[in-house]
């Protein structure tokens, strides 16, 4: 007797990229059959899918009806949809009130330093008098940011250094609600991802650094090279904003590491860049310990298999270059895991990964490095 | 701009279980979108992939023709399609010299004789005479085998300890081509995984030790415990068997370990069970080793990542338990690792799988086996 495609799907995925492709194939290596829902048959995740349905007015609370528990592969999502679906009876993980701490930073900068965290200190920019008040107490340079977290490829952040720089900047993103913050002398850029069930059981993955260039995340190293001290800090303020935004699944806190100490950057609650190499580099990868926890399943362990992993990002340059035509040399490289997304090359667009492991860093960078190089056609950086 | 789905697909797989879905998802990873053909939607394979076709009389050869590169996933398959469509000109891997050898074992054996190869004494088995001929010279007990390989969850063998015994198992496998073996005084049952390239590079696997119980292999342990010669012996032999048989992709050497030395068993063309410790326990899965050799990519790296390693496979029993039911029972017990295949329970058939690692074979063991019976609700053996 031959299988039945299931009535109600366990799972249901809304998303289109990397992210939901990779939380697809944590759920099928679980037996879970999950529906996925992107937006065009040639997404990454449609791609790597079974019978993606695709996103129309109103589809998703449809597709949602055929899913018991819904999860979303990033943030820029319809608060109110999501509300209603919870109202209807609908379980989705992380629900809304996380949803909306990670979709708008200045509501979730209200939340958590009413909680007690750190942030560098902010304002709302509606107008040249919000930027006034706030430089004239903080002064340049600033950082202007748009107050909705924005796509991977989208940027978000202007540092701006007078007030000509600000207001051409509010200029051009007149469109977007803003926010500014004071500029942090950033030592590091960290970031601890937390999975948590319902309930509360949470497990933290080891504290990763990231490197960031033009806006884009280029470097993953975990585990980040910090003391004991603020590895503890970056470990308990990351559990306890997950408890605190009554987080379900993965989320991922950003931090800068400043001259004046920790503090918060920003908040994901989806898995996130910073713990791909957790498929190779953990008992259980972020994906499959995303699954666990909105399932209301038991988590895995999340401690590091090697002592050092660096992760390089695949990103799409001005060349076009497509990764996928280079893999053969990338593949020559021994000890690179190569990861591509199935995506057609774009300017800035995140197209894959390579994580290297190893007992050094350094080892581990210059391998991950080449097989990036190798995939971009050009020699290592 | 979206992705589009691509007119010719970079490589084609049929099958309808785990192992076209394991190679699907492999693929996958390297951002290789494979097609899927299997029979049914609700088939294994097809719950993890996407668009997969279904089969219907002829479909595999119009199916080819919409890939570059196509693999099955087992070796019942009707090998003069297989050979008209490569005379077509399309591309099979491994091809119809390899699975012609996969699928019939006194071929097997006549090919791999003739190059030096041991197996156990053996003949075909057509009538009684042939019963009469063999057991004269080799006596009772003797192994009665199918010549094609079968299912997995097909028996192929079945030990005879006299006449009646024999006359009787061939009345009831009438319909079969018979083959009868002598008994071999078994120590241990072996097998070496083999990665092969277009032009003969390869890579084995290490050694891996299997536990079979009433025709079905309960557990594997790698590295097996065998001193150094008897290591080198089988790997020396799976590679030269791999590169007489001209096997592209992934093929499995079965071996016994006898009182008298080393034989072959079996040779499958295709990623083994004793091989599905690789996707902890290796840098680079037998699954994606297959996709890299057939799509002639350079091989990655088969080391143990752990000092013991031990699968035990999940198989469906008589008091149809489904293992997805018990899924929270068993994700509970740290560290070992569940894939399950999304398959519907039925006596004897593989429903899913467990690895653990360990530095100790005894630890690993104990959690596997742990983990298994939690997924069959019942004590651990």
């Amino acid at each position: 007797m031959p299988n039945e495609l299931p009535s109600i799907y366990p799972l249901g995925i809304v998303g289109s990229g990397q992210i939901a492709r990779m939380i697809h194939s944590a759920a099928v290596k679980l037996g879970i059959t999950p529906q996925l829902m992107a937006e065009d048959s040639g997404d990454s995740a449609a791609l790597a899918a079974p019978g993606a349905s695709f996103r129309h007015p109103d589809a998703i609370a449809s597709f949602a009806e055929v899913c018991e528990v819904v999860t979303f592969e990033h943030e820029r999502i319809d608060l109110g949809m999501v509300e209603h679906m919870e109202a209807a009876g609908q379980i989705i993980r992380p629900g809304a009130r996380t949803l909306r701490a990670a979709m708008d930073k200045v509501y979730q900068r209200r939340v958590l330093i009413g909680k007690g965290f750190t942030f560098a200190p902010f304002a709302e920019l509606r107008g040249p008098d919000d930027l006034i008040d706030f430089t004239n107490m903080f002064g340049f340079p600033a950082v202007i940011k748009s107050v909705r977290s924005g796509g991977q490829a989208e940027r978000g952040a202007w540092v701006v250094d007078n007030q000509n720089d600000a207001l051409r900047v509010m200029a051009e993103q007149i469109d977007r609600d803003l926010m500014i913050e004071q500029f942090q002398p950033i030592v590091k850029e960290l970031v601890v991802v937390v999975a948590r069930r319902v309930g509360g059981n949470s497990r933290c993955y080891p504290v990763a650094e990231t490197t960031n260039t033009d806006g884009f995340c280029r470097e993953i190293r975990a585990p980040a090279a910090i003391g004991t001290r603020v590895k503890t800090e970056a470990l308990e303020t990351a559990r306890a904003i997950a408890a605190d935004l009554d987080s379900v699944g993965v989320i991922a806190i950003e931090f800068f590491l400043t001259t004046n100490g920790l503090i918060v950057n920003e908040v994901a609650a989806r898995p996130h860049n910073a713990g791909h190499h957790t498929l190779e580099n953990a008992p259980t990868s972020q994906f499959e310990n995303h699954v666990r926890a909105i399932l209301d399943l038991p988590l895995g362990p999340t401690h590091a298999l090697s002592k050092a992993s660096v992760t390089v990002n695949v990103i799409g340059g001005l060349d076009s270059v497509d990764p996928a035509d280079h893999l053969h040399e990338a593949l020559a490289i021994e000890g690179a895991s190569i990861h591509l997304y199935g995506k057609r090359p774009r300017p800035g667009r995140k197209l894959g990964h390579v994580t290297a492991l190893g007992d050094d860093m350094e080892q581990a960078r210059e391998l991950a490095r080449r097989a990036e190089a190798a995939l971009m056609n050009r020699r290592p950086s």
